[in-house]
């Protein structure tokens, strides 16, 4: 591993995705992106008692899924690196305990996808391990229930909330022996917590925007690329209010994202003017985790895309510091999948 | 780094503990441990309006003593991991909006003090950067809130019950230049989720026993060591009920504990006897981090000890799970401190 400037690693291995699979619930599935995803639950309990007890299955089902589509057995697995929104991750917990391998629980609230990923890359690039899964979830009703309402009180809200998507994403990073398909992990880079002193819960989009805008000003500072090396850009769940809110501070620092494709899993995920409810769009650490594993990834598998920068975004604020009337600390973690490399 | 056996990492730079600093509440401050301790408070508000506000500002206060320990400017921090035991780890991110350097937010409940290490270590160890700082933290009543009753109410605890210690503890990772005092980080093993089928949340020793036995098992398997190698081997907060119990499991494996200094950071950062309210002994995040980064630390710095395995453990239970009817699924995580070393 090298360090680029301050923030980024360059994994001088190139890691590679081994496999991957992305689980969600049924209005993923009615989304733009539906027919890319590896299973999807017809009904948002799943058969299960509780919504956690839902969510739980979904993450166990999404690890398990990524491992088998790996091709290894279960016993070759050595490490498992996730986070989730639930207090104390605990969905995670329980996929780590189905799994049964050494566990390093993170969190970064929606940039746990590729904080996750980060980590997994950084102990395969590093020779600490062969095979890393790294994963997260989200599920609407576990995450509605404990940030603001539960959904059955129906409650109405603003047009600048975002719908939590239910989905559970994973991926298998692998060392590169120089025979892997890839696509490979090139780099990836660790975001600061920006704060601009915003509390509203119903506004995460403009919370988050200027953390996205801050890591990936800090990628390219740091790797001296520029946006048109990628084929395709995105932020986690920025949604409809904070994509523009991004791509305006990008501007202001220069980077000149108009020459590259720039979206937001927030936005690919669902179809605003069919899926209403889903209001400013998608969020949740599953929104950009089942993006990236189940649509971006099998584009560049088909070749349509070569270099992608997917950056998550994450608002790190817990029911209490808002109640407390603290603004909401935010972050964002960028991580650089590429077609090719074999050893770099 | 170089991977030993399955679950062991073996920093093969011995990346060097620059500074660290231990900062707690009052009760710690009369504990045995006291003197060793680098800051205290006073009381347990610390002059704070809610008692997270608290638990933040020592958190803060311990972050920034361990940096200034390190003779580093702020500047040349790069990253920091950590995580806590609030909902969200909204202490750690307060530090982490504070410190403003990239953050990797961790979390292994009370395990989190020795995960942090060990992922701070393995970014300067891979060359991902020169300094990182981890900590963690943790406050007798918000831990009391969040998980159990407010310490308000005044409720009382049968006697497996633990005492959640106020304190954080911090330690910046610096890279090995050849030149560095130490103590330096040798080794960790990385812990797998132990799940007994135990259910009651006022014996996490017991719970956590069979994690903190698993992971010692797996680390001298993976090792080739034998625990007199070790001047002292403690676990995180295993406590009076939980310590014999661990003790007994590693008997069963074989492991021969008696030849060795064998410990518990909950039985040694209170006075039992004097200090009754502890109960069975201490826990929480800080337990670990501060007997390990505020004594333990300082006995090596003078010679008394030269090899410390530190095996923190952590009871990944939310208090939802627990309603629901989940038992408590645990872990630990290994850390090897040793005296001398330079490069290995």
């Amino acid at each position: 591993m090298k360090q680029l400037g301050k923030q980024t690693w360059e994994f001088t291995t190139r890691p590679a995705i081994v496999g991957a699979a992305a689980v969600t619930g049924p209005e993923e599935k009615e989304g733009p992106l539906g027919a890319d995803m590896d299973f999807s639950f017809d009904s948002l309990d799943m058969d299960e008692k509780s919504w956690e007890k839902a969510e739980r299955k979904l993450f166990e089902k999404a690890s398990r899924l990524a491992l088998v589509h790996s091709g290894l057995e279960e016993k070759e697995l050595e490490f498992f690196v996730g986070g989730d929104l639930m207090n104390q991750i605990i969905s995670t917990t329980f996929a780590a305990r189905r799994l049964g391998v050494p566990y390093l629980g993170t969190f970064g609230a929606c940039s746990t996808s590729m904080e996750s990923l980060a980590v997994a890359s950084m102990i395969v690039d590093s020779g600490g391990g062969k095979y890393a899964l790294a994963g997260t979830s989200s599920h609407n009703c576990t995450v509605e229930k404990q940030f603001r309402y539960p959904t059955e009180y129906g409650s109405q809200k603003p047009p600048t909330a975002q719908y939590t998507v239910t989905g559970s994403g994973c991926a298998v990073v692998g060392f590169n022996d120089g025979s892997r398909q890839g696509p490979f992990v090139a780099r990836a880079t660790i975001g600061r917590v920006m704060d601009m002193g915003l509390k509203d819960p119903f506004n995460m989009g403009a919370a988050m925007a200027p953390a996205a805008a801050d890591t990936l000003t800090a990628h390219f500072r740091d790797t001296g690329l520029s946006p048109d090396y990628y084929d395709l850009i995105v932020t986690g769940d920025l949604a409809s209010i904070g994509l523009p809110i991004a791509r305006e501070l990008l501007a202001k620092e220069g980077i000149p994202m108009e020459k590259t494709e720039f979206g937001d899993c927030g936005l690919m995920i669902y179809d605003r003017e069919k899926q209403k409810y889903v209001i400013a769009g998608g969020s949740g650490c599953g929104c950009s985790a089942v993006v990236t594993y189940g649509h971006i990834l099998k584009r560049m598998r088909r070749g349509e895309l070569n270099r992608v920068l997917v950056a998550a975004t994450g608002a790190l604020l817990s029911p209490l510091s808002y109640q407390q009337g603290e603004s909401i600390p935010c972050i964002a973690h960028a991580v650089a999948l590429e077609n090719g490399g074999g050893k770099a």
